[in-house]
């Protein structure tokens, strides 16, 4: 048995299995239309997040399976107190898998120490959505047919966009791939993840301008530049629509790259370009419907799985106050490999020091 | 694929067709139970109402279907401002169907534009039910034995009750039905229903007393009379029990008058009433089931239907507040045929000069 | 056809016949799986219950039938003033059986009262829940062996704890079983609790200190001690610890001693003790899940059944402000048979004396 809270609690074998499971179903889905017949997913919503929450469901009903819906977690035993670990424990009586958003970053861990069946992190606040990311990929190998030597655009908001880190956490491990950094100054890729394409060797370029770096680009992945990221509220009428894709400038794309996000969008794709064939994201989100199916197949088959949990030490209190350590009264745990000499936290992955605590 | 908004978006014959296969439903279950096996249906409810939720609910269960169920959508993406037009472009990937309640006008309208997927009006604010009206017509029909040649009383608010609208477009399809309109001067049937039945030359009596109406009738349908429709209370207060049903005045009635209600009831018929058999407002509640059956079975399974969508013309803001279009930025769009030099609104159906807008 | 309102509408026969299909089903699973095929349950929750209505649905999942989830009644018809009877008389027709949550005491009575199907009470304010009582019940038999013989200790809140008086009550139909009562003062076991147990010839003890009681114990049900519960807080704090039970408490407990609890729990139990193999609380939320299996397989099987609704007679309002007939406008009703000249509400079993009432 075992959880997946993070992209890269899947090697990327066991991703090229999943993508090969997703594009089967689509090939031949009766094989798989009752194949978990007499199975249950619960999905339990500590916020409301309709879109994931319906394709779980409806990934799991594709599977034969039937599902325990709970949007509305928030109002349920939580408020009387209860630990994610208790629920978890008891929700393991009635299902086989767990599909959990929260919004606290980290919550999937903490339900996963305890939990008796597999826990997938449907997004736990600002930390991960491995199942996004594995949308985001089965479009690529579909649309494009490879994950190797490609061009890839990520645009808008790379500070905060925890879809943008872990794509590229996951595609970083394919051979030369080169990632296009399209954002405002005030939002561009953090500091830790620029050091993990160091460290892989990856290549990578900062280009401001989404008209010059359309134009090389395999994939253009587009986020939401939001108002309230900027202290100077001209300066975000100054480029905001610099980040806006239109018909215009997918003229400068090239034929063959696709467009992805994702969703929902407001107004950074223009709605002319919703019927441009390149135009990848409402297919996106089947493809997220096929990949949360291959997992869920995966998880709940997979009886001899062992979940890998990396060594933790212990410490003083997380310095990140959205970790479900300081919203739940439990203990600190650190992952024991430093980096540089600093520690992440084990719930909501924090590099801190951990020496002045304790 | 095709839509239905409106109980006119079904001809009559296709309203024969729905009862007919409704009350073959009630004959042979067994034929129905696993008919929609493999499909899904989605509820996307803006608004609680969870009656006509349950209603859709159980019947693609009956079905064989499984359902994806959104009892409160005014929590989810919408509130991160998604346009209804992207909401069911995703859904369309997850479901075959969809029942749609929302609280503006001519919602359904707006999504069906999108929608990749069937799109039922499960209610959009005061403007169109279509179902609750199959219910009514199956209701006529199974108790009734026919449309044609009956007297239906109308009675309470005939102003803002949609239902009665519906139904009263419904019916004067029929031939030689007979509207009796029982409301107090203040909710009095509009002016504009009242043009559309002059135009079919459909017989219509307006009387305000229901213990003079009643004897008369083939049907009497009861509406609720709501104070707050009043601007004077002690006028409210003069009227309010000649509109409340009671076992006394059943016994005006004719042997075989039956009672509807879309409900839910809050006094304006005596609990009394309940256990005369010609209350058949209970048993209406069934009959909307059926006929959601024959609805979602004929929309997911006529695959070579092609909605028809009315020729339309660009205009400026609808004058109509609770319209669709005031909610999100959407294109006006006006029904290309006019009405004496107006032009209705695509989306919510209300009459208005186009000369003045652009 | 029947309803389960509370634990006593089982008589000893039935609650053994329903212990004996749980076994059954953890033994022959694939027996029951399809059992229920084109059955369907809603569950009708007033206010949130997570975990309960989690455990009903499983349950109906688990015996192939299927599901209609109203987690959030409360923003439905019943805010627009339709009465309990009428929306149970509605999803009847979409149903073949109800399990309802309620915040008001007797809800359950008075959906009974015309509901077509069965109903079954998931918990109706601080007055019944029969199925956590059978939760309980199957735990004992599970994990002892058997029901006679036992001395069963409670611990914690023994004055508002409805769970544990309907375990009471359904303990002392046994032989030879001896409850052993352990409570602060302020929240000791009501005296007509206590008078139940005198007319049932039982066995009883209280005794404040968990430490002393709990040696002799082979049942221990543990439940929160509330600081809202006391007038005076140092009393609180004087008491609490005492009906925290920890692993050191444990140590002077039977090796057979089991432990339960209602759940969700706080910190009446410390963690530590849930790795210990006497804990069973955790165990207990599955034997839930099974009992409700076993009742709703025989509730909606059982075509012969007749509810055997007790005489009654109508009176004044009843006294207990949280009785259902406070919050709808429902004709008081009490049982005929009294009680010390005191007759019991129908709806909430409230003791009161009828005669300056009418």
């Amino acid at each position: 048995m075992r959880h997946v809270l993070d992209i890269t609690d899947l090697n990327v074998k066991e991703v090229d299995e999943l993508v090969a499971t997703a594009e089967d179903i689509v090939r031949n889905p009766a094989k798989y239309a009752h194949i978990l017949a007499g199975k249950k997913l619960a999905t339990l919503f500590y916020e409301p997040s309709t879109r994931t929450r319906m394709s779980f469901e409806a990934a799991m009903l594709e599977l034969g399976g039937s599902v325990i819906s709970c949007a509305d977690m928030s109002r349920s035993s939580a408020a009387k107190g209860e630990t994610l670990g208790d629920t978890v424990r008891v929700v393991g009586n009635y299902v086989d898998v767990i599909a959990m958003r929260h919004p606290y970053e980290g919550a999937a861990y903490a339900a996963a120490l305890k939990s008796p069946v597999p826990v997938i992190n449907a997004g736990d606040g600002g930390h991960c959505h491995p199942t996004q990311t594995l949308a985001d990929l089965l479009t690529i190998h579909r649309e494009v047919g490879r994950f190797d030597n490609l061009t890839v655009g990520l645009c808008g908001d790379l500070k905060y966009g925890r879809t943008v880190h872990s794509l590229i956490n996951a595609m970083l491990r394919y051979k030369n791939v080169k990632f296009v950094l399209i954002s405002p100054d005030e939002l561009k890729l953090p500091s830790y993840v620029l050091e993990t394409l160091d460290k892989a060797h990856a290549k990578y370029e900062e280009i401001p301008d989404l008209e010059k770096a359309i134009v090389d680009l395999d994939v253009l992945y587009m986020t939401r530049v939001q108002k309230e990221r900027f202290d100077d509220e001209s300066e975000y009428n100054r480029v905001k629509d610099c980040y806006v894709l239109t018909a215009e400038k997918m003229k400068l794309a090239k034929k063959e790259c696709i467009v992805l996000h994702p969703l929902p969008r407001v107004n950074e794709i223009a709605e002319e370009v919703d019927d441009d064939p390149r135009a990848a994201y409402f297919r996106q989100t089947l493809n997220g419907k096929l990949m949360r199916m291959a997992l869920i197949l995966k998880l709940v088959t997979e009886k001899d799985a062992v979940y890998r949990r990396e060594e933790t030490v212990s410490g003083g209190k997380c310095v990140n106050k959205k970790c479900i350590t300081h919203f739940e009264k439990l203990a600190p745990l650190y992952k024991a490999e430093a980096e540089n000499g600093m520690h992440k936290c084990a719930y909501c992955e924090t590099l801190q020091k951990l020496a002045d605590k304790k």
